[in-house]
């Protein structure tokens, strides 16, 4: 593993600081920021979107940014063996990046407050840089993206963590996204643009908790690791004894024995599983209705593609529109965890979705999206720990997903603490992973979908 | 890394042991066994293949094994930017495994003498087990795959290798099989099937250099790692001086840090590369005829896919037919190997081909097919070293592709090393890398192809 000892503490150091006199309060810098910009969303005809055209895919004029095109999925996992569906197609590969520097010896992790058109709170704690491609080559003849500098050349600061991870495959196909950490030096000068504020990952944490982080600094926050950092030194009442849990499962049960044993199962599964996924015209999905208006399933499952005019002053070009993604409502992921032989491991699932990019990658425990269900007969193995009491929850809050694609894509993030001893009886696709493991996993590929890394950062 | 220093010290010693008691001479039993055998190997048309039926795409009956697609292909890499090719589509996960058991102290690997239809030389050494998922559960109706039961359960012997590695991606979609290696005991009895004989490592290397090794024995021989196992206790004559520095490759540059920068850099060539490959229907690609006889490329470029019909009393069934795909000659893969920095390096390429499953792997320095040339202006960069002064050739074999899909498909195989200090002007994408670094990439994931791993095989 390359994410050294020393990191691993610097890490846990900064997620005990809870409060910094470098930055102003997170809450009150939210709201300044919000108030001080201007933001207006209206959902449009896809058919008024001037530089869009449809067909056989929905394309922008100058060929960037993505299309939307068909898909037929067949697959021997879940209760649908085939259907239809449009899917974003976007080969290029993003920069999520995170600029951290020591401050007075603690880590600060410059996050940028951003808005995103497709987010219910429209605005919220970003990464230092989120930019496609077409973005930072600039396609659209906007402004530059600020601190992009750094994790194009990141010869001026020290890379802790880089890896290329999967983004949300029920709606992209197979779309990587490069996610980085860099650290400045102490005595370099980074200075801190208006919407930016560097806070410790003791700051984030009540942030993550209320559904203040955007989807793509919970990717970039998810590689955070405790794995070195040893026994937890905090105190112990209840919810921080929950998270001296959540630490000492960062340095359990991974070591290279440990991985090769999980990586045999994962193999197992992609045996077991398949994936047939087989890109067609967006005419030649039969249940699907496109009239100028929308793309639409004709029972209104799935998702819509809609059209978005959006006019904001924050952003690299003021006003635009673009089509976007808006799911059926009521998506959900949850862990259940439990202490298991001493440590608090998590129940995950390889889990087919049709845009992934080597078939099957794990899951939470529940994922849960109803629009992909046809009624109650669809739901999920172990759907009935969603009523647990509320003694068990040990996390209950709304996340959004990517607002720059995906409106009002609110998903609710569920951790459920089960006795110990509890008896599990889960599927043979199922295992208990501490988050070490977990770690080890997202470190070495396409091993941890984005839906369960987003629920990992919450963790933190 | 799993692989732990004791076992990469047990190849090692097997490595170095050259004649084993307890094997007949491996080119004598290979000769026998060749003899004991009848084979009869006939082009036959496609048409005639009466269980499979073309028109959108070859299939069997069964709707097993494999189908031949269209593909539509846009790249930024290489001279051509786009181009329609048939493909091989067989998405279930193969196992390729060898049976290795510790004789008299030494590892010796269970060699299966295999006759395949495609080969040039038709009987190889192969893996102790090759079985597609359709083949072990028997679709065709024939004999059981002896031995298979150790990688199915392997409860039995001890997983020392396990990775999903790709195969050719310029004929196969997304093909990934499964690499193993097993131990088991040395006090289980193994009954030793006819075709089948225990051979150490020194045994087996001059059976790689000679092409008695088929391509998924090799593949699977490209897992052994000697990363531990230190310094080279190996006489310097010339042949064994260079394998002293092959073995002293194995355990350097290999760090964590440097993995984490060979990470870095092989994100950096994804994010410049594109790949859009699309499955059409056969008749969608104008270039290409299909009349009953084969399908061609209209000007003989590419390959052919041809019927054959096969006659074999050593193969699960008798007699059978199939389509199969014939390259256009003259294929080679070659590194460019040397000292730098004291150790042995090898110049790999970042290549794109169209079936890989994540666009692109790690490549020979120089991969050759002139199917897919149009002329001497498509050679790729650093050909001008193939005709190196042979003082330099420090492997010049011809290798098979796997016989069971690819028909007379042989691969020139060539290690050239440069004198120290020679200065080599390679494009961006060419990175200098030692055997262990390659070795430690093949066991993260789908980071060096199916080419560069049978040279690696061939340099053990």
């Amino acid at each position: 593993m390359s994410t050294s000892a020393s990191r691993d503490d610097d890490f846990l150091a900064s997620a005990l600081v809870r409060i910094s006199p470098e930055t102003p309060d997170p809450d009150i810098f939210l709201k300044e920021r919000y108030e001080s910009s201007f933001y207006r969303v209206e959902e449009v005809p896809l058919e008024s979107l001037t530089d869009w055209r449809g067909g056989d895919r929905l394309i922008h004029s100058s060929g960037r940014f993505f299309t939307i095109e068909g898909l037929s999925v067949r697959t021997n996992f879940g209760p649908s063996e085939h259907w239809c569906q449009p899917i974003i197609v976007q080969p290029d590969i993003g920069i999520l990046g995170i600029l951290v520097k020591r401050i007075n010896g603690v880590l600060h992790f410059l996050m940028q407050v951003k808005m995103e058109p497709g987010n219910t709170s429209l605005v919220q704690y970003a990464a230092t840089v989120q930019a496609t491609q077409s973005n930072y080559q600039r396609v659209h003849g906007g402004r530059s993206t600020p601190y992009l500098e750094y994790f194009l050349k990141p010869g001026r600061g020290r890379i802790l963590v880089d890896r290329l991870l999967s983004e949300h495959a029920s709606w992209y196909l197979h779309k990587r996204n490069r996610n980085m950490i860099v650290e400045v030096p102490p005595d370099e000068e980074v200075p801190t643009g208006d919407d930016f504020a560097w806070l410790t990952l003791g700051q984030l944490r009540p942030q993550l908790a209320h559904g203040n982080v955007n989807m793509n600094a919970r990717t970039v926050l998810a590689c955070v690791s405790y794995a070195a950092a040893g026994a937890p030194r905090i105190n112990a009442d209840l919810g921080e004894e929950f998270h001296a849990q959540v630490i000492a499962s960062h340095s359990a049960g991974c070591s290279d024995t440990d991985l090769s044993t999980e990586m045999t199962w994962l193999i197992d599964q992609k045996e077991i599983f398949t994936l047939d996924a087989r890109r067609i015209d967006l005419p030649e999905m039969d249940e699907w209705i496109s009239d100028g208006q929308s793309i639409r399933h004709r029972d209104g499952r799935y998702f819509r593609i809609i059209g978005l005019s959006v006019e904001a002053t924050s952003r690299e070009v003021g006003t635009w529109s673009q089509p976007m993604l808006e799911p059926v409502p009521g998506n959900l992921v949850a862990f259940l965890c439990q202490r298991r032989e001493g440590v608090l491991r998590f129940l995950v699932q390889a889990m087919v979705q049709p845009g992934l990019t080597d078939r099957l990658e794990l899951a939470a425990t529940i994922q849960l999206a109803p629009g992909y269900q046809r009624g109650p007969q669809d739901l999920p193995p172990l759907a009935e720990y969603l009523t647990s009491p509320v003694s068990q929850i040990r996390l209950d809050s709304v996340q959004s997903e990517d607002g720059g694609r995906f409106h009002r894509a609110d998903t609710k993030h569920l951790v459920i603490e089960l006795p110990e001893g509890h008896p599990v009886d889960a599927p043979e696709n199922y295992r208990w992973m501490t988050l070490g493991m977990l770690n080890r996993l997202t470190h070495s590929g396409y091993y941890v979908n984005v839906e369960a890394r987003s629920l990992m950062a919450c963790l933190l």
